[in-house]
C-alpha cells in the first residue's frame, strides 16, 4: 500500500458542498490562474491580495475582494451558516510571506471547533521549507484545524491550463477529503506524499535533481560542441542513451536543439522556468538539508551557480541559461 | 542531413568479405564476449591479450591466438593474400594502453598502401579521450590506413549480448563502410557522431551528464527520506515529472526502490556500472574540457566524488553507491 492509497477519496466531504467558500491569498503569476480555475466551476470564492490592480481584475472575473487576509475567515460575505471561508488557499512567495500571512489568520481563527462549521482547511500552495509547512501543520492541528503542505509543479502554463501537479503532505485526516475535489479544478495530477511536509519536501527534492540534470546537460552540450560533434547529434544519441531526461529531451538548453521543440533556450530562454526561481528551491532544499543533517555536494554548487546567475542579471530566464553563462556569454 | 545520413551504407565494401580477416586486441570484460559476438558470425579472428589464461579460453572459441600485437599485422594466418588482419579491433582501458598498443601496430603496418589489399582498418572501441583518438586518427591516415573511434555503452551484459551501441568518429572514408557491417555482430545500434574524436566525446558527453543525474537524484532520495517522505513515493513523482531520468526510473540508487527491478542498489550495488569506470570517464571529460576551454563545474565536483567512493574502497560497485557514500554509509 502506497501512502495514497490508505486514504479513501470516495467518501463523501464532511460539510455540504454548497456550505463551502473558497478563500484564495495570493494573486500572482501562479494564484491568479489558479483562482480563476476555481472560479470558473462557480464555487464561492474570496480572494486577497495586495495589489489593487489584481484585485480590480479578480472583481471583473466575479471574485469576491477582502480588504484584509482576516476577512477571509471573519467576515460572511454569502449570507451562509459559518463566517469565513471553509477550504483557503495560500500561493505566496516563500517563506516570510507565509509566516506573516499565516499568522493573520492565526490570530482570528476560533478554537471552538467542536462544532463542524468552525473547522476550516488550509491548503498552502506555496513553495516553502518542509520545516514551514511542519510548523504551521502542527499549529492549526492544535486549534482543531486541517492543513495541506501542496505545492505545484507546471509553471504558468500549468496554472492556466489547470494541468497543475499538487504533490501533498497532510495528516490523514477530513482535511485531505474535503480539499481533493477541488484541487482537481487547478491540476491534472493530485498525489498525496505523506504526512505534513511531505509535499514540500518532494517538490524540493524533485527540483534539486532537476537542477543537477540541467547543469549536467548543460556542460554535456558545451563540450561536445567545443569538441566537434553536432549538438543535433549529440542529443539524439543522450536522448536514446543512459542520460536522457526533461532537460535534454524537452527542454534542451542548446537553441539550436531548443529549435525544434520552439523551448525556452530557442527564444533567448524567454518563458520557462526562471533561474530565480530554481534559486529559490535550491536554497530552500540545502537549508531543509541542513536541519537534517543531509550532504548535498552537488545542489550545494548548483544553487551557488543559479545565485551567479542572478547577480548577473539573468535570474528571470529560463535555467537553461545556464549553458550560454558556462561559456561567458549572455542569450 | 545529420552526419549520419551523409554517409551511404548500402555500397559494398570495397575489399571482398571473404578476403578480410578480423583481428580484436584486448579481450577484457567487455572485449572477450565482443569478440565471441563475431567469431559467432564464423569470420576469421586473431586475437590477443596479455594474460595467457584469456588466450586459452579464446582458442578453444575457435579464435587463432597472436603471441605478439604486431601479428596482427605481420602474419599470415589464412593464407590469404595480404598477411595480417584488414579489420583491427582494440578495447583497452585507456589512453596509456591504447598509445602503447597503437605505436607497436604503427611500427609495422607497411606504407605501401597504393595497394588496396595493404590498406587496413582500425576500430578503436576503447573509451579514450578525443584528443587521443584524433591523434591516431591523423596517424593512421598519414599513412594511408583508416581509423573510426567507436566507443560502447551497454557494459558487460550488452557485450554479451552484442546489444551495445556503437559511438562512432571517423573520416567521411572507406573505413566506415567497411567496419559498420562488422559493428551491427557486436552491437545493436550503430550511431556515427561525427569526425574524428567525435565517438569519444559524445561517449564522454553522455556519461558526464549521467554522473551529474545519479548524484543529484542520490541527493534527492536521501534527503527526501529524511524529511519522511517514501522513497517509493518519491521515486514514483520523479519520475512521472521534470526529474526522471534513467538513474531514477531504471537504476534507482535506493535499495527499497530498486528492488521493484533487481537493479544493482537491491544487491549491495554488485554489477551495473563501476564507481571505478565513472570516475575514469570523468577524468577524461575533465582533461579534454581543460584542452579545449570548456568550463565543467558540476562535472569537476562530480569527479572528486567519484575519486572519494574509490579512495574508499568502493570502486568496483555500481555507481549508484553514491546514495551511501553521502549518507557516511557501505552497502
Amino acid at each position: 500500500l502506497t501512502p495514497a492509497a490508505s486514504f479513501s477519496t470516495s467518501s463523501p466531504p464532511i460539510e455540504r458542498d454548497d456550505e463551502i467558500v473558497f478563500g484564495f491569498i495570493g494573486l500572482g503569476n501562479m494564484g491568479f490562474p489558479m483562482a480563476s480555475n476555481l472560479r470558473k466551476q462557480t464555487v464561492p470564492l474570496v480572494v486577497f491580495d495586495t495589489n489593487p490592480e489584481t484585485c480590480r481584475v479578480a472583481r471583473e472575473n466575479g471574485m469576491v475582494i477582502a480588504s484584509k487576509p482576516e476577512e477571509i475567515i471573519t467576515r460572511n460575505f454569502f449570507n451562509k451558516t459559518k463566517s469565513g471561508c471553509s477550504l483557503i488557499f495560500t500561493m505566496l512567495p516563500g517563506c516570510n510571506a507565509i509566516h506573516a500571512t499565516m499568522n493573520q489568520l492565526f490570530q482570528v481563527a476560533s478554537t471552538d471547533v467542536q462544532d463542524v462549521h468552525c473547522r476550516r482547511v488550509f491548503v498552502d500552495c506555496s513553495t516553502v521549507s518542509p520545516s514551514t509547512s511542519k510548523a504551521w501543520h502542527k499549529k492549526w492541528i492544535e486549534k482543531g484545524h486541517d492543513m495541506l503542505d501542496a505545492p505545484v509543479s507546471g509553471g504558468v502554463k500549468g496554472a492556466t491550463d489547470a494541468t497543475l501537479t499538487f504533490m501533498v503532505g497532510s495528516e490523514e485526516s477530513r482535511g485531505w477529503q474535503v480539499a481533493k475535489p477541488y484541487l482537481d479544478f487547478m491540476g491534472s495530477r493530485i498525489v498525496f506524499c505523506g504526512g505534513p511536509g511531505a509535499g514540500s519536501a518532494t517538490k524540493l527534492c524533485n527540483n534539486l535533481a532537476l537542477a543537477s540534470q540541467m547543469i549536467g546537460i548543460c556542460e554535456a552540450m558545451n563540450l561536445g560542441e567545443a569538441l566537434g560533434v553536432d549538438p543535433i547529434v549529440l542529443s539524439d544519441v543522450m536522448n536514446t542513451a543512459t542520460a536522457k531526461c526533461w532537460s535534454s529531451e524537452v527542454n534542451n538548453p542548446h537553441p539550436k536543439v531548443a529549435a525544434k521543440r520552439s523551448s525556452p533556450a530557442a527564444n533567448e530562454y524567454k518563458g520557462g522556468f526562471g533561474s530565480k526561481l530554481m534559486l529559490k528551491d535550491l536554497g530552500l532544499a540545502v537549508q531543509s538539508a541542513n536541519e537534517v543533517g543531509v550532504s548535498l555536494p552537488i545542489t550545494s554548487q548548483a544553487k551557488e551557480l543559479y545565485r551567479l546567475i542572478d547577480a548577473h542579471g539573468l535570474g528571470d530566464k529560463d535555467f537553461g541559461v545556464m549553458l550560454q553563462f558556462l561559456r561567458g556569454k549572455r542569450p
